[in-house]
């Protein structure tokens, strides 16, 4: 019979035996013996919205370095500890939404999709943020999405409706200001002619900013709102800062550090918005900002082990494949080099004549003739279709000329890139299958092998101290 | 700040640290330190072929009791342990075939697609089989394929490609019998004009059985070669045995053990099958056989402690997704009274005359008239077609009426039971995806968090005690 353990790991078992036994001596002495173990004093909750299992794959497959003989380990590879369900209520069958997916994250309770934190009869249930601060912690919320997007809202709000989105927005100041950070985008709900949310969160003593550089200029010990965009940020790929969320990040920490510690919401919410759009391209540049992310929080850790960090998805989005059409291939060479989203290239060539040249400058790869004349197919038929549309309505053209070429061009490129890397994907909504849970810092092991979505805010409750 | 660990997670950690300190101690009498952790005696390595991620998903809802309030835990759920990663060698690119997957599981190489036990550059490597049976151990294969197929060949043999059926099947007993229990089907390759290996495996001592009720029979310390289909077994859902696996399974185990312990592969073959197909009503009886086989490992393990088994896939087939063209909705409830697959009653209905009843009774659920309509255009499609063959060629009928006919059929019905339940599908091939990972008994923690499939087969040779 052989045997597994090392020297070293018996050393370090032993190591671990003498604090696991001095903590419980310790114990003895006081009333109860579970007292003296620590919980974190900050957890960081990271959600990656849509982030299904072909994600975290496709991406260590995007971050290779093929000039090596090894295909690289990603952040996502060291940090996985298992996977996670992420069905809603009965009521909703087995397919979530986004807001009965962070409700389940944030609350513990499964719900119908739609539902901002409320259980499945609609009474608003608890969230983890909100008896964070009941505990004397700082609260945070760093999204790329709008901060009153359904993610953030279930951790802050509670709402019959994602939809009512001017009522989420409102409820941050009108329940009570819940968060001493909010960092995202969203300046058409907040900022509205029926009311304008920013100056009153800068009467409550909010400093308000909205642009990136700012973040390198807050005052410290004052509750920031910083919104850098009308709904969500534009996405990484066309954004000034193709690393937004882990800038944020890192000033959201900057900020909210404090002897009680705290708890922040991270979302990468755009991983989604790529995965609903069938957009290869987008969705590998959202998770190398959220890599990056998680790579910054990898090294606060080393630094402050009093910090839990867990990251999961509340779904997966597209129905993305690597690899389709029965090849045994996946090639995301050409993803590597983009520069722009298809939706931005899109916009710029709408209107102009579309030409070999003009496309390789703008994608970055050298376009066939093929896929100039796929393009230009694409954009007759748009043209057709709105000449259609014009006879019938006159009014038409101004109104819908520019977003529908735009569309349909944005279109044609997404195919000619899905065909390039054999990407695949069924749909334009979400999908039921299990997504992955990466955690580190302290207590990450309680996060390990396959959990519910739902007993993920049942830990962390457990760990803010929650009876 | 609070606290987690329990009073009797303390009292469990103390005793534990007890074992470590008194085995560590014990260590230090002898020369060296790690000679006292006892590695598995058994170690049986179980390979869903195909089962992605969106299988194990799928099966929990598919399993589901409805009428219950929470969605039951399956098998899987309760021994995830993380996710294997799955790429071949990078001149295959970054989507495996099963011999490349298998010959990573079974030997620690990454390999070309089509090697089988061989490295990149086709020198033979040895796998944890051929190891164990050096260790003195016994050894077998439990396959639903045929014995001499990619997954079991890896392990058995060694060939520049999976393709050479009969040279593999003639390996079994020119390079020496490597195996003492060889269970799943291959008349086809065994008993051949050319050579009959039943014969020579009978000279060599084993006993031949070629129906399951045999395996009840069998004789107790005489190795065993027990084929029972001419190519791969009937599917689960058309097979005398629906559980043939699990049967299967519990007799190997039975015959291979013995005071040195074994080592035992149980391949799930037609998981990858239903996959290529497209078939998600085979795709779920298939995985219900895994179940089960999963749950009596369960048990055994129970029983017997001194056991490692681990369960991973070679990579996921067909891009199934749960959920597909925008619907929130995965329905598998008609899945779960199915009978016969939609091959089998494809097979069953295209010479008949197809009628809602006929169509009804054979799918188990009220096929609608419109469902019917669909079969039958189907059916009037290919009539055409071979008829424009039969203009061709005048053997054309007679050889290939049958099959395309019932092919076309199937597909009908295959689309169909997808619509109903919403599932989808980007591939009649494999992709790229991270496939689960589950462990239990002895050392199975060793398997956990994200894994390269190499490592899979590195940490059993370390477990046999391979330097």
């Amino acid at each position: 019979m052989k045997k597994l353990l090392s020297a070293v790991s018996i050393v370090l078992a032993l190591s671990a035996c003498e604090t696991i036994k001095s903590a419980s001596e310790t114990a003895v002495l006081t009333v109860n013996p579970i007292e003296e173990m620590q919980s974190p004093k900050n957890i960081i909750m990271v959600i990656a919205d849509g982030m299904g299992p072909a994600y975290t794959t496709s991406y260590r497959y995007f971050n290779d370095d093929p000039l090596t003989e090894h295909i690289e380990e990603t952040v996502f590879d060291r940090l996985l500890v298992g996977s996670a369900s992420t069905y809603p209520a009965r009521v909703s069958g087995v397919v979530t939404d986004s807001a009965a997916g962070a409700t389940a994250l944030a609350t513990g309770f499964k719900t119908y999709n739609g539902a901002i934190a409320l259980d499945v009869n609609k009474n608003s249930v608890e969230t983890v943020l909100e008896f964070a601060k009941k505990q004397g912690k700082k609260t945070g919320v760093v999204v790329t999405s709008q901060i009153n997007h359904a993610t953030p809202a279930s951790y802050l709000s509670h709402n019959v409706s994602r939809e009512n989105y001017n009522e989420i927005a409102d409820s941050y100041l009108d329940k009570g200001i819940k968060a001493d950070v909010y960092l995202g985008g969203g300046w058409k709900y907040f900022i509205r002619d029926d009311r304008n949310l920013i100056e009153e969160f800068k009467a409550s003593g909010f400093q308000y900013i909205d642009n990136y550089n700012s973040l390198s200029k807050l005052q410290e010990n004052t509750p920031v709102i910083g919104l850098f965009a009308d709904k969500g940020l534009p996405s990484a790929l066309d954004d000034s800062n193709n690393y937004r969320l882990s800038t944020m990040t890192k000033s959201a920490i900057k900020q909210l550090e404090n002897t009680e510690g705290y708890f922040l919401l991270v979302e990468a919410s755009q991983i989604d918005w790529a995965g609903h759009s069938n957009d290869i391209a987008t969705a590998m540049a959202e998770m190398s900002d959220l890599a990056k992310t998680m790579i910054y929080l990898e090294q606060y850790v080393k630094q402050n082990p009093d910090t839990l960090v867990i990251l999961t998805a509340d779904h997966s989005t597209g129905g993305l494949t690597i690899g389709a059409n029965g090849k045994y291939e996946w090639n995301p060479e050409i993803l590597r080099t983009m520069k722009s989203s298809p939706r931005a290239i899109a916009k710029k060539i709408s209107e102009k004549t579309i030409t070999q040249n003009l496309l390789t400058k703008l994608l970055k790869f050298k376009v066939t003739e093929k896929e100039v004349k796929q393009i230009q197919l694409a954009k007759n038929m748009a043209i057709e279709k709105l000449s259609t549309y014009k006879k019938l309505n006159t009014q038409a053209k101004s109104k819908t000329h520019k977003p529908m070429m735009s569309q349909i061009i944005e279109s044609s490129i997404k195919k000619i890139i899905d065909v390039r890397t054999n990407t695949g994907w069924t749909s334009g909504g979400h999908t039921a299958i299990d997504v992955p849970v990466h955690s580190l810092g302290n207590s990450s092991e309680e996060f390990k092998g396959k959990i519910d979505n739902t007993d993920i805010a049942k830990k962390i409750f457990i760990l803010l101290g929650k009876n």
